[in-house]
């Protein structure tokens, strides 16, 4: 068999049955291996922004790598921000690069760039293929590495994937994650018995299960520790039945103002915690100069086991303080952020996934849903806008069986629009709310706190979305996804009912006031 | 003044008044500083990929630079395709690439990556400006990289913005690009005498001005060589009045057939040809191997007079053969590639600026369109597809007082397209003809190509746009671009008149059998 159906084969094997697809002349011995081995589902998109962001969701829905193929440095370069996200968010993933045949390589042929260094830049693990011989094995190095939360970047030149000469490749080994163990855990317990104001700070792995949220609680609940989680997790465990837990907010005045007096910062899963951006005369990161900050687990290590064995230790038989179930009422009037978060905190479907890239406008969103039935929150992880739609096309992939709901700021939307054609093309049950308010509104927010005179009709052009105002119900009517607009609360709520409960994609533009 | 006012004044000093921005935190003093320097114009873009290809269309038409602003290391990500075809095609480009503030940058902050990486794939000039002090000599420089003919990138950190105490500084010095003489001209001269067939293979500045053009098919008609340009310059003149300037096939099997016989090839502000992809059992270029190659100027060298001097020594006092005007018949009936070709030769309009990214769609545009009245055409120079929208939306800020036509293949407009926006935000001049065949076509054509078995339904699957098709008129009206459609040649020919009539930006879909 050739490069590319061994490739396929291995992958298949080695569990990676997705493929999120924009291929180029160089990857077409792969799409037609795509009918030697119908296990790969190939799913096109319509742009590479779209087709890493997809394989981000995939992964953290799914727990395991979905491939994408991309087409040269150029197309590795459109998927770079959705898998600058990927990375951020430690999802494991697996990007096959088609490249120049090796003869054709030295040539300097117009579609030639230094892809070497653009696939560095994003990826933990980077290897070109070198002969049809080796594909296979290369292909479960890559998977190995992506197992362990990363970007594995495999190089692929034509020649290697239509040459003959290539087997498939058993698949790599099973893997488990560090577990923190006696010093960390005792040194910890330490700090949790010594009566100072003790922030337990989560993230990763631990929030993105039940048991690992659970066993924060009952830390939290046995020691009076407070516990918080980082500002944007890939996924969140959410819902009644589980403990509640805040969010570090992302202004960095408010993150400042919610670690004041901590004398002690134990994290576990998460990195500590900084702000996005340097301001003129604030300090980098939350943490206060005199907090002790300690690492209980970091990301890749198995935080959730640490924190079990840590709730044993400092509370065990402890019950953690759990949400109830609780559901805002249905507002009416018009449309707010807040009243738009109302909305989807009283219809939320139990085992839905939430993409939140409400930006400014997902306000109160947290909080109105906190108590609703078990859900799964994504957030975007590296502040690298335009994932939501990208994130949303493959947690619906990784689980059909489960309703899917975007809230998305209408500025990102733009970047990755086309995600929405994917949706129809796949019918994937999901539901986008715009959050249409016609601005860059975050930046406006930020030109304020840099510190930025502002204020000027030049300065202001560039971060309104109006004249012409965005239709995204003709966007999302051009790409095949049914649509509608709601300018009040009430006509939110009819929408929304109507698109949760009929099968495949749905838009609604929310125009907020 | 802070260093983002110092920063614009000296690049507006430098006669970069345009820049074509996407702009996040990090950015917002800059932003603001477009308030205080009014001589530079802003254009907002929703997608950094269509900011890029702007600043590229714009150096095309104006010939000389603009700048870009861009978010940290995935804002450049995602400007990344549109500048690798800026750097194939020699394009002057000034990257602002705004980062972390200084202070900020160790802190491994979520948005960090290593933008110097990226930053350093495509450009020929990278530097981190490292205090509001030097910020203007900075910018001074990086005009000056730009215009040899590179993509120069600035990196600004937050806090060289915002900090007081920078100064606008002086434009760079005048420079010249060097002449080939001598030796190489008497070699050249030389071997066009060699009564052998040689094939003048001409590109970059030579076939972008009428001068190059014209002593190009002076040397031409008084040799006896055969004039050919490389396939895809990046602005090339045509028109009645001018010599007649095949260009080299991009098919591999075309390219080596109109190559073959070839003793001695001279290259003049191209690089001697290669195919764009290696495939199975063909060469990697179609250059005989019995040719061989002599370079008469470089990219980058002054091609133009080099040839005036060549012609003078070869072919003094001769004419050049010129295209007589002529102009298609308007046909009717179904729309075809070839009718839509001949609807644009028919209507094309003085002056215009015609973007050329047809890709298979484009099979008798250059024919149908040689004898029509002067215009300019600019292809896609790197092979990223998605470059055509964003062109004409520089090219149309580069020269408001004329007609930008874009022939836009369907599946290449969906990466870019809400370049479509700005222009509608813009009032751009442009009429947007999407060659709507609802697939990636070339990938089809490809895909038998490279020996690829193929056919298969699932492969198939990945090169078709259907199920949903894309609806071209509902996406230009959600940006506020008006839009029709056609599906005969009649229809096109109405509906291109009356675009082509009207002021501001049109968009006609093309329903192509």
């Amino acid at each position: 068999m050739n490069g590319a159906q061994a490739l396929i084969r291995t992958l298949v094997g080695a569990g990676v049955d997705v493929c999120f697809a924009n291929p180029g002349t160089s990857e077409m011995h792969f799409v037609a291996a795509l009918d030697d081995v119908p296990e790969m589902r190939g799913v096109l998109t319509l742009f590479e922004g779209v087709a890493t962001g997809a394989a981000d969701g995939y992964a953290r829905i799914a727990g395991r790598p979905a491939a994408t193929l991309l087409h040269l440095g150029p197309g590795l370069g459109n998927g770079l921000a959705n898998l600058h996200n990927a990375r951020r968010g430690g999802a494991p993933l697996v990007n096959v690069v088609g490249d120049h045949a090796r003869s054709h390589k030295r040539l300097d042929a117009p579609l030639e760039s230094d892809v070497d260094a653009i696939a560095g830049s994003v990826s933990g693990w980077v290897r070109r293929s070198l002969s049809p011989a080796d594909v296979a094995a290369d292909a479960v190095d890559a998977v190995a590495a992506a197992a362990r939360g990363q970007v594995a970047t495999l190089l692929l030149p034509a020649d290697v994937s239509w040459s003959e000469g290539a087997e498939p490749a058993a698949p790599p080994a099973a893997r488990y994650a560090p577990v923190p163990t006696g010093y960390r855990l005792t040194q910890v317990a330490a700090v949790l018995r010594s009566g100072a104001p003790v922030v337990l700070f989560v993230g990763g792995d631990v929030v993105a299960s039940e048991a690992g949220l659970r066993a924060a609680g009952q830390v939290a609940a046995g020691t009076g520790a407070r516990l918080m989680s980082e500002t944007f997790p890939a996924r969140t465990v959410r819902g009644a039945g589980l403990p509640d837990l805040p969010r570090l907010p992302y202004p960095p005045e408010m993150a400042m103002a919610s670690l004041a007096g901590t004398v002690h910062l134990v994290v576990a899963g998460a990195l500590p915690p900084v702000h996005f951006f340097g301001y003129p005369d604030t300090p980098g990161t939350p943490v206060p100069v005199d907090c002790t900050v300690h690492v209980l687990s970091e990301p890749g290590e198995d935080g959730v086991a640490a924190l079990r064995e840590l709730a044993d230790l400092v509370a065990r038989e402890v019950q953690p303080e759990l949400l109830e179930a609780s559901r805002p009422e249905l507002p009416s009037g018009p449309l707010t952020p807040r009243s738009m978060a109302a909305v989807v905190g009283a219809l939320l479907p139990e085992r839905a996934i939430v993409v939140d890239e409400a930006l400014t406008s997902g306000v109160g969103l947290a909080e109105l849903t906190s108590g609703a039935p078990r859900h799964d929150w994504l957030s975007l992880t590296g502040g690298a806008i335009g994932d939501g739609l990208p994130l949303a096309v493959g947690a619906a992939v990784a689980a059909p069986d489960r309703p899917v709901l975007v809230i998305q700021a209408d500025g990102s939307a733009m970047y990755t629009i086309s995600a929405l054609w994917t949706m129809a093309r796949e019918q994937l049950d999901v539901t986008v709310v715009v959050c249409d308010n016609g601005s860059y509104a975050i930046l406006q927010g930020e030109l304020g706190r840099v510190g930025a005179s502002g204020g000027g009709e030049r300065a202001g052009r560039l971060l309104d979305l109006g004249g012409p105002g965005l239709d995204f119900v003709a966007l999302a009517g051009g790409m095949g996804v049914p649509a509608t607009r709601a300018a009040t609360a009430e006509e939110l709520a009819d929408q929304l009912r109507a698109a949760l409960a009929a099968p495949g994609p749905h838009l609604i533009d929310a125009v907020l006031r």
